[in-house]
């Protein structure tokens, strides 16, 4: 089950808002339909905004009326515009955005059906390479999951947030899949619920045991031992080691550190932005209604001021390892990122 | 607007479950429907059940059928015992039920009518006596608020939780009337939405500004500096100064320790417990529905499991002061709580 497909200028996604009431698959040609669904998280998850990011530029390409290849660019280098403002936090989105724009820049002289071939033949690439990477990360993080633990995850970090395979939920699936056994808590990740409503499907998906508990159960739970392992994604990683993840992950870092339990980030480079600092880093501020109402229903007084960041920042010296598709970060993250980064083959980085 | 008040053998309150969509009250003289609205959270926070708790033994004395002491005796104690057993981790249900246990036996030899009234009297003072420790209480700790401040509170606190008054949001709002001029910051209190649902419509009655935030944006709150004191109720507080309260309690001190902001809980004497060990404390883990639906709405994959826990435990070592009706309370606890419950003129403690 592939979060997000293309056919032949057609893009083919799972409208993860929905879940895990109704699974309801969304076909479009339309690359408005794709940044809507992207505004609205009905794509969510670093890798899987990227992948969505890119195919809206390739069915423009694809489906785009325009004569000359100045025009297409023109039209193309819009909506990438456009779509860079939907999210501002998630890496990978701009990742894979820069990725077009330099590929449209490159072929300006080609012809046109060349141009046109040459964007859709990368945003294609961007998929495989998030997929592959994810994979791979995921498959080196299952290494630090052991018989016996419990292992506490955040949001959703499975195969619906990053196309296929999953980060850390990724490595919980995988190193369930290799016959290991041990205990899984989610947190219920308010206020969209995607850990209760996404991981909790994934997780049932596949027959793999879990317990559900509130965002504010946490604390309890790793004091009563119940968790040794806290294992999350991430929406960006900065050179410096500083994790921008969903709102909550802070608390989760902190609590780990004040028990003295490990506390694991798990993503593909294509997470990781070695040009930003922490200062110009913009965390997303969201509606208030995804706070004072819960899938619909008013669970608030109306009229409420509210504060919905959709992010908030680890600092290094919280995480214990960060886990890629190059291999295992530990830090000093300063040093081993940038040491990482420069051995990958991946050019865009 | 009491939470709950008493008017010659009939109890009326405030279903708390309905708020904030709508303010409706119960009129009843049956014993039974308290027990059960306190079962089903339609009256909370420890000083309130404590108090409903009372008045339905009371209501059990007005309107009794039973023609002898003894058999009234027989059927009051049944009442307390199973009400015991309905909620066990609050303290003030215990304290108030014990000093009903103590009037039934010290009145066994007199007449029918005045076993009644010392029976009903006895709940009447412990309304009366829980409304001005929380009055007392909140205004002692209204003192450690200053202009300026940006406070956190959790779960509610306020009248409705300590039928009059309130403790932590009391003292906001004690704080407020006096003309103090401060941020208010609450968490929603998953699952049960304590703070979205009533907290806010508190707030909103008296016109105080504040602003609702989901449980998992607190540690980003603060290392943002945008709280600077946190304060919290108590539903029953050890000889030692462990604090168990609603969970989450344990997470925010945590938090208020890691950024060095004091960690402030306000409680009446009755919550605090001189006789149980941390290790003889029962937490009562509620049902999973609480966490997969909200007011009636599905929001996780059925049959999921769950760990629901309606309360935590704080260690002294992150609770900065303790402020009751005695006034405050600060470490070492052990010797300091002892102190000022050995000069309490409550007889009953």
């Amino acid at each position: 089950m592939k979060a997000i497909t293309w056919n032949q200028g057609k893009v083919r996604f799972i409208d993860q808002s929905k879940l895990p009431l109704k699974l309801e698959y969304i076909e479009t040609e339309n690359p408005r339909e794709i940044v809507d669904a992207i505004r609205k998280l009905r794509i969510r998850g670093a890798p899987s905004i990227g992948v969505a990011g890119a195919l809206a530029i390739a069915l423009v390409a694809y489906h785009s009326k325009v004569e000359n290849i100045n025009n297409l660019a023109k039209e193309i280098t819009n909506w990438i515009d456009e779509i860079k403002k939907v999210r501002p936090t998630a890496r990978n989105l701009f990742y894979a955005l820069n990725r077009l724009e330099n590929i449209v820049s490159k072929h300006l002289s080609s012809d046109m059906n060349k141009f046109r071939s040459e964007i859709i033949n990368e945003a294609l690439n961007i998929m495989e390479e998030e997929c592959k990477y994810s994979k791979e990360a995921s498959e080196i993080a299952s290494q630090l999951i052991e018989n016996g633990d419990a292992v506490l995850t955040h949001c959703n970090t499975g195969p619906l947030a990053t196309v296929d395979y999953g980060t850390a939920l990724g490595a919980i699936m995988e190193a369930w899949r290799q016959g290991k056994r041990f205990k899984v808590i989610i947190t219920e990740t308010r206020p969209l619920l995607q850990g209760s409503r996404i991981t909790a499907f994934e997780l049932k998906a596949e027959r793999i045991p879990f317990t559900l508990i509130t965002d504010n159960m946490v604390g309890f739970a790793i004091q009563k031992r119940m968790i040794n392992k806290v294992i999350v994604g991430a929406d960006r990683i900065l050179h410096t080691g500083h994790v921008i993840n969903k709102i909550g992950t802070y608390t989760l870092a902190v609590l780990a550190h004040e028990h003295g339990i490990p506390f694991y980030v798990v993503a593909p480079t294509t997470t990781i932005d070695v040009s930003s600092n922490i200062e110009s880093i913009i965390i997303e501020n969201r509606e208030s209604s995804e706070v004072t109402s819960i899938m619909g229903h008013q669970i608030a007084p109306p009229d409420v001021d509210v504060w919905n960041p959709a992010f908030d920042i680890t600092p290094p010296r919280l995480v214990s390892m960060i886990i890629t598709e190059k291999g295992l970060i530990k830090p000093p993250f300063k040093r081993n990122i940038k040491r990482i980064i420069g051995c990958s083959k991946n050019p865009h980085l």
